[in-house]
């Protein structure tokens, strides 16, 4: 009887430590989102994109303060409010503002952009904080 | 002993059902991400944003199809790449594009429309796929 109730915790602390419930949806985890969208000068090129997505990938990867992430590329989607035009998207969570800024001061976020920059004409941030 | 193993697997399973994790970092729940950016017409206007929040997240959390959401508005980070210009932003993960279609075409999605796109200015919509 001790176990079953010991089992029932476990699955209880396991739900509610990675998800946050309200109605049918789930808050993504991290309170702070830092959208990136890059627009590389050739997109169509795939050795400037291989090396642009193994650049940002070591990079993602490594880093200690990114709650979670996402890299993409354009979806098959297209209406008038739609911009498809970027070449990879990365969208990450963070715990918080301060987190987020000490993702921006890492070692490896400057290697990034030394050794990829030169590949992409144009990048967009949006960073939002969660609506409590 | 067989307890303990059981309690084993339901910890795996409940870990591996909530994260997908690569390195350090862990993949947001959903293969297609939907981000929105709403810019209001009169974004001091606390009547405006009330409404728009209220009709948004009535939407939003009575959605079936949703994996992940995040509604925020600008964090308070200031860099020549970042667009803070916006007033709300809207970050959802569908489990693939169909998910994300049905999500569209929800009589909820064209009521929450109907009643607040005379609130907003501009909309920019970014679509991507998880870079497997």
């Amino acid at each position: 009887m001790k176990l079953k109730i010991a089992i029932f915790f476990i699955l209880l602390i396991g739900y509610t430590s990675c998800s946050d419930k309200t109605g049918t949806t789930t808050t993504i985890q991290g309170d702070f989102a830092h959208t990136v969208y890059f627009w590389l000068h050739n997109p169509d090129h795939s050795e400037d994109r291989e090396a642009f997505k193994t650049s940002l990938t070591n990079f993602i990867n490594q880093s200690p303060y990114i709650t979670t992430k996402h890299i993409g590329v354009p979806a098959k989607t297209n209406r008038d409010v739609i911009d498809n035009s970027y070449t990879y998207s990365l969208l990450l969570t963070f715990k918080d503002k301060a987190t987020q800024d000490q993702y921006q001061e890492e070692p490896a976020h400057k290697q990034f952009i030394a050794e990829s920059s030169h590949l992409w004409s144009k990048v967009i941030v949006y960073d939002s904080e969660n609506l409590k």
